[in-house]
């Protein structure tokens, strides 16, 4: 096991201070949680946006809490859903007389946890609501998930909610622009090597020499297929091929995300990219705006996922207004 | 060779493709040439920053093209200089009557055809000058280097010397600022795993399974020495070590970059970032800004290095202004 760490049950921790002395400006940890919050949490005036998750999957999403997306992030074991309490402090320390949202990923522990915390928070008297974000066209149920799994969609979730709340709207319009990102937003990965849980020790799956596991997910779950390993040009059709089947955009414009899980460079994201807009185009699908990097990870995990949000204007608006968080600035 | 690339003699242009249709707003490519240039090339009344060199360290240096930072990044075949009528090309395209400063890392190949390019514009009337990074302290002379090696140092040299030609300052004080940069810059890294260069097919070098390379180069050059895989720590405490042994930071501020090969998750870099900001807490080095992400990457190559630049009241204030680019937006 290669990693940069030290004790790897410390690793969160670790993580966590790393980031706060990196962004001393945009966050602040709270003492004895898990959790990073806004460095002038709670901010006057707006609903709060609460996400989190296992850890593992960095720059989310502690690195998407600031001005224009996220007012706390929960921070759970490697991939492993927050504990209930854990949220509850996130929810209590941001959430002001508008309440708060919780965006949560598609995953059956983040699921009960996070609906816990809302339990508990309304027994204390605070607004809590919440999405679930699903835009993983691969499988339906998997490892951990009933029905379709969280990814990274969920950043763009993030992003366009988040932009709703700083404008001042009140909880149900902050959720039901967070829902209409969700209806539009479509996600497909692949895998090219399996990444490595610190307190495990060994690799979470094996694949051959000259394998890819189409369709895996963010934690290593079961994709639709293994195959032989095929050019950027033919992963990039098949993914997108999934996506354009799942729903309708012809005619749209659409924001692209692509994704590296971790080790795959920046050079092939953007080889994925380019094939993705010639795609797009002889379709007749307008590409609106790009995002190619790292967003979601999966630890040291190889390969990338594409994401495709369909826009409207009011999207596009919300899209376009300025953030300030460490992973994520105006784009 | 698990890559996402089509062919391997392409990756290139491809590469460049992509960063077009990811960044239109940003960089613009010219046609013909592996050159990325500002949109609005050349911009009136600024002295023109050229940098580039090898592929395969992307976001460096198309990524750095934009408001604040480069005006052209030349990008030569992976891992290898680019040829001087490329970087010639480049400086022709966004050259005005302030001239132009060409940042080079310090590669034999490098010097020699950013030099030549130089000449060729100068034949041409226009006015060039050029700068070397040379931050690495692990090793004097190296392959293909004498003297030390130019790594992530380079990205604060753009950041910088790119702030102060936005201020409307002539070629020399442009220089002046940018050299000031390079006196106050050090580096050093280590790799955990090899890369592959693409045309090649296979590894660079090998490392045992418990082994890490120390004061490794960007292309995979050797380092200092190899040792066992050592606590994150360990490895940080040895490597700022370095740096701080080689010019005196008593009592300054630093920023900090933490600088990802590319395979080293983000987890593993803020962990790093975390011992960093400690060791420089107990020596009295106050931490002025960070910046935790990966920059100046070696493929796949997995390993970090760190950088530290002493700032004055002029580094800071350049440091501190607005940049807009693909791979850094202002800090």
């Amino acid at each position: 096991m290669k990693k940069v760490i030290n004790n790897p049950n410390n690793v969160v921790d670790e993580l966590l201070m790393g980031m706060v002395y990196a962004h001393p400006d945009h966050v602040r940890k709270l003492d004895g949680f898990e959790v990073l919050v806004r460095k002038n949490s709670p901010v006057e005036g707006k609903v709060a946006l609460v996400s989190g998750g296992g850890s593992g999957h960095e720059p989310s999403h502690g690195g998407f809490v600031g001005k224009g997306m996220l007012d706390g992030a929960v921070a759970g074991a490697v991939f492993t859903s927050p504990t209930p309490d854990q949220v509850f402090e996130a929810v209590k320390a941001v959430t002001g007389p508008k309440g708060c949202l919780l965006i949560v990923k598609n995953y059956t522990g983040d699921i009960m946890n996070f609906e816990m915390a809302k339990e508990m928070a309304e027994a204390e008297d605070l607004k809590v609501d919440y999405v679930v974000v699903n835009d993983d066209v691969a499988v339906e149920d998997s490892t951990w998930t009933t029905g379709r799994r969280g990814i990274a969609g969920t950043v763009l979730v993030h992003k366009i909610a988040g932009a709703k709340a700083e404008t001042g709207a009140e909880l149900p319009e902050v959720k039901a622009v967070a829902e209409k990102v969700i209806k539009n937003v479509r996600s497909m990965g692949l895998a090219l090597s399996p990444c490595i849980v610190p307190a495990a020790g060994k690799p979470n799956f094996t694949l051959g020499e000259d394998e890819m596991e189409v369709g895996m997910g963010i934690h290593g779950e079961p994709g639709t297929h293994r195959e032989s390993l095929k050019s950027a040009d033919e992963m990039v059709d098949h993914l997108v091929g999934k996506i354009l089947a799942d729903i309708d955009y012809t005619g749209s414009e659409v924001v692209v995300l692509v994704n590296g899980l971790a080790s795959t460079p920046l050079m092939e994201l953007y080889i994925v990219n380019k094939r993705v807009h010639e795609i797009l185009a002889e379709k007749g699908i307008k590409v609106y705006k790009s995002m190619v990097g790292e967003y979601m990870t999966s630890l040291e995990m190889a390969g990338f996922s594409v994401t495709l949000l369909k826009l409207d204007d009011e999207l596009k608006e919300l899209f376009d207004a300025p953030a300030d968080t460490p992973a994520l600035k105006s784009l």
